[in-house]
């Protein structure tokens, strides 16, 4: 490729252990070069771009000075993961950064024995770190233990249990809080003001002086046993007493892009540090790099792009067709009923709320990445007579799962759920998935759960949810671009538990849940040319079940086949409930149910990753001449 | 009853408009005639006798001081508002707490317009209250909000949560922080720490001249407009940094106890509050009757007792039998192999790992009410080269759903999840029924998920899970006692995916998954009776499914009905799953699944729960005559 950068340090280390044998003076231009190498990677590979330029320093300042892999790095959420990648053996692969058979994009166990612990939603890394340092102190595997986590992440709940929990165990961790004021979105909430606050009144070039001072601070390791380094080390912290008061010794604010600082900094802490401590590290996301610095999302999630200009192949794809259908609809009913308000969790762009939030500013809540509040808060929305719509992706509503299930449907309280993001997501791979979320709202007392089809169906979703205000309801829908269907103006609501017959035909009906309709439409094409013609229908509701629409359907045809993008226990498993309470198993039906496959499935493109799920056409069409017992066996099998 | 206490001044109070109308001094008799009342009430129906003693004062002090109804008073967890109750309108129905058709043990919204937002599970009031406080704001039910909060729910995530976007939102919002010092079990970590440094060096006897001179501190609400009452409340407080820097107002340490103090502070924060602000107010858990406040856990939780002499008519039934032999098991096990550790969720009694704790103290961690960490830090440790045993109630689990997915699954690191109190639970209700755990685990790829039949099986499942390190694993047991069988000196793992079949028989099959399968094996002996006789097996692992059993089953009876103690989309849905994919139903079988039906069930026995379910003999009984279209239909039906 004409456009690599020139990269001669970089190129010789292969290991972070060639790190170590590098003057500091060449780690500069290891930095340097990483930084240049990571925007070339990307400009080819499109995907989180930001967030690593902003952590290349810190990155070479860790595994220069920590033993990795022996002692451990953790990256919280890992987007930020792409320059440690390619210091740590995985240089020659980072042009497949998110693609099908390609690195992930975040750190994985199964990837490099440099991933202790993988990651893909936030704040996780102090509760695996803790794990890591007790366990090393209980005979486990040793070495130090290093987490690395985001001012975002720092929102979620999770990470105050860790370290309420680190601050009472008092074991050696050692916590970077890489401080961008950003996460995906600018950070809310008081913790991020409290952090804006303690490096607004020390500016970097007072502290960088004491910083490299900080040796001479210090007591050699055994000179004054009983007074623990813990202690010296809080000397040199400007502010941090919430940090300190959870038992977690603060150390900071600084410089992270100050290579020589940091050096300083975690060879001091490495040499010296006992119990908890917090380096609270302040660094830019998309630094070195214009065209993110100068983005609004600091170059959050790009794609390819001209390396030259920063010009992207196409706009990053953060607000998908279904997405824009939902917020659209949302500020339309808005206009209406000032009743509507709407919860996100730290997600206003990729929830498209970002338009809700412009146009009813009082009415829309950014909580931080905070589930299990957005689903309790907007409980309490409900219960005090608001109409308040938790847009969530499925991933993270497992977040909020208990607090739906208590919270919510115990009380029968109207929250409405929009899921985004439902079914296979391509790029983010297995852990943003959301193949779950039928089989754990579907099971729930007095929910009404539905899944749209295609645009216009959402968009009627969004106006039933509205006007829901029975009992609590959900709608998913997946990432990316609709069928292409004209909407209608004012969309119609639902009647609740009816479904739709899409195609009359005959021997096999297929009842699809979501939007596998389109590829259910294809596979009856195709059909036809065998002459079988299925019946197709779209069930839209898994709770309540369409019984009439289903037991005439399992009456007037041999075979039943069911369609979901979810694993089982979810619509076919509620339908299979049904046919066997009625006793339609007895007579004999040859009922089938395709679902997820019980397997994590890597990242790819969205339709390569129902290819191994067995939910495309070209499965629906092999299933069915299957289950009738004519022609090819289903490849699946 | 000779024993009730006389109360001539609680007996004006049907109401908390009533409290308005007494002299602070009356307000004092019915503080005391209240904790005697609700002693005697607990003395007859048994239930959470301690946290209700603690806040009597505080109970008295708000409903007198706030507008409740229209103002909103949320307890936290819950367990706490017997008093509550007392005072508002339930007194008549206090003797039927915790028993079928009686009032429940917590605080709910259909019982009454006094409780505007149930609870049960910890740590949800602030984020609810929130929720009220920005409805108001917003046009919706007006009024203020008052959060009860225990010291102990300050450990969870979700508080943390909660302050972090109070804090930011400034919306007022009154919480009152009830530190006893105590949870179910001390609370731990750093969070308690920090508590009680604040009112260490604080005795109230100071305070408490601040306090009552507190309404002088303060300007008239619109003297100085533009400074916030925030602020000056600010000057009461003696410490609280902590939460100042989160942007909530603290005020205290007070004495809870103290009803003149605790009307003064109320009243002035009601006139001049604005913003969040959060008092802090000392009590003892139990107070004012020495048998609760001599005991260990403070009456948490009691049986029916004397009044005088406080002896209950059992023991506390916190260690039930399963729970003990997954304790003992373990314990046992821990002995031979240091690998094992085990993580607590602030359930040390609950959980039995108490008496492990004190065998193994290093190698036991009670991590607060914190499920998402816990999980997650069980994940680190199993990283790290242990075997952990996350020891969590199912109903707790829920709050650790994502992380089971995303740390757990996923990496397939083998963390063993011990679940206790699967199924429905009795005299807790709704909220703590185990009822979703198997259809939320059971689709997660990797994993192994196992429920015991009987005592000896689950210690053999312990013995299963301790060997497992080639993935996640969990089993399940319920609440109470075991059948009653002898145990194996050293439980012998079990065969990965194996069932057993327990009784062999002819055309109808029930395949039992749980401890249903004692009710099954009277059913069986009912149906003998009729010449019916069933084959009757145990499943003990829903994943992997022991297929060879099942289509065995399948191939050899006209029937098959399942059985469990769970909602669709577990076990039962699993097992269509297989009879679809192979084509069984296509010759046609009378399958059926028994499971939890789809309503919430309220607090009754076990076994009448289970009656109102639907899962007890008589109705696996009357499932098989159904199925095979002999004699009366199910009452079920």
């Amino acid at each position: 490729m004409t456009d690599r950068p020139k990269t001669p340090t970089l190129d010789k280390v292969h290991l972070p252990s060639d790190l170590r044998r590098l003057s500091d003076e060449d780690l500069h231009r290891v930095a340097q070069e990483l930084r240049q190498e990571t925007i070339s990677a990307v400009s080819q590979t499109g995907g989180h771009l930001g967030a690593g330029l902003g952590v290349v320093e810190l990155t070479v300042a860790i595994h220069s000075v920590f033993e990795t892999p022996r002692d451990k790095l953790i990256w919280d959420v890992s987007h930020q993961c792409y320059p440690h990648k390619i210091l740590t053996g995985r240089r020659e692969r980072i042009r497949t950064l998110r693609q099908k058979d390609g690195l992930s994009g975040f750190t994985k166990r199964s990837e490099s024995p440099y991933d202790p612990f993988g990651a893909a939603h936030s704040s996780t890394s102090m509760s695996a770190g803790l794990g890591f340092a007790v366990a090393r102190d209980l005979g486990g595997d040793p070495g130090d233990v290093v987490c690395v986590i985001g001012d975002g992440a720092m929102s979620a709940g999770m990470a105050y249990e860790a370290m309420n929990n680190a601050g009472a165990l008092g074991k050696r961790l050692i916590i970077i809080l890489n401080d961008n004021e950003m996460s995906i979105a600018p950070p809310v909430g008081a913790m991020s003001s409290y952090l804006s606050r303690l490096y607004a009144g020390a500016p970097f070039q007072e502290l960088k002086a004491v910083a490299k001072g900080a040796v001479s601070f210090l007591p050699p390791p055994l000179q004054e046993g009983a007074r623990r380094a813990k202690d010296m080390l809080k000397h040199l912290a400007v502010g941090g007493t919430l940090f300190e008061e959870l038992g977690i010794s603060y150390l900071g604010p600084i410089d992270g892009h100050d290579l020589d600082q940091l050096l300083a900094i975690l060879r001091t802490v490495r040499s010296r540090a006992d119990g908890p401590i917090l380096i609270h590290a302040i660094t830019r996301k998309g630094k070195g790099y214009a065209p993110a610095e100068e983005a609004a999302d600091r170059g959050h999630g790009v794609s390819k792009f001209d390396m030259v200009t920063g010009e992207q192949s196409k706009a990053p794809s953060n607000a998908p067709s279904y997405t824009k259908v939902f917020a659209q609809t949302l500020s339309d009913i808005a206009e209406r009923d000032d009743k509507i308000v709407a919860v996100t969790a730290a997600m206003p762009d990729g929830t498209g709320l970002k338009s809700f939030m412009e146009r009813f500013s009082s009415r829309c809540f950014d909580v931080g990445i905070a589930e299990q509040h957005a689903v309790t808060f907007a409980a309490g929305l409900a219960a005090g007579g608001m109409r308040p719509f938790a847009a969530i992706y499925s991933t993270f509503l497992q977040r909020g799962y208990d607090q739906i299930v208590h919270d919510v449907a115990i009380q029968r309280l109207p929250v409405r759920f929009a899921i985004d993001r439902a079914g296979l997501v391509g790029a983010d791979g297995a852990t943003h998935a959301g193949s779950y979320d039928i089989a754990y709202l579907a099971n729930l007392p007095g929910f009404v759960v539905m899944a749209a089809a295609d645009e216009a169906e959402l968009a009627r979703m969004v106006a039933t949810a509205a006007v829901h205000d029975e009992g609590p309801i959900a709608f998913r829908f997946p990432r990316g671009e609709g069928v292409g269907l004209e909407m209608p103006k004012v969309p119609e609501p639902l009647e609740i538990g009816k479904g739709r017959i899409v195609r009359e035909g005959r021997r096999v009906a297929l009842l699809s849940y979501g939007t596998r309709l389109a590829e259910a439409e294809v596979a009856c094409e195709r059909l036809a040319e065998r002459r079988i013609e299925p019946t197709l229908a779209d069930a839209r509701f898994v709770k309540p079940l369409d019984r009439e629409l289903i037991l005439n359907l399992a009456r007037n045809h041999e075979a039943l086949i069911t369609l979901e993008e979810g694993a089982v226990g979810g619509f076919g498993s509620h339908v299979a409930q049904l046919l066997a309470e009625e006793g339609v198993f007895d007579r004999g039906l040859a009922y089938r149910s395709m679902v997820l496959p019980d397997v994590f499935i890597d990242q790819a493109s969205p339709r390569d990753m129902y290819e191994v799920a067995g939910l495309n056409a070209e499965h629906i069409e092999a299933k069915v001449l299957e289950t009738l017992g004519v022609g090819v066996m289903s490849k699946r099998a």
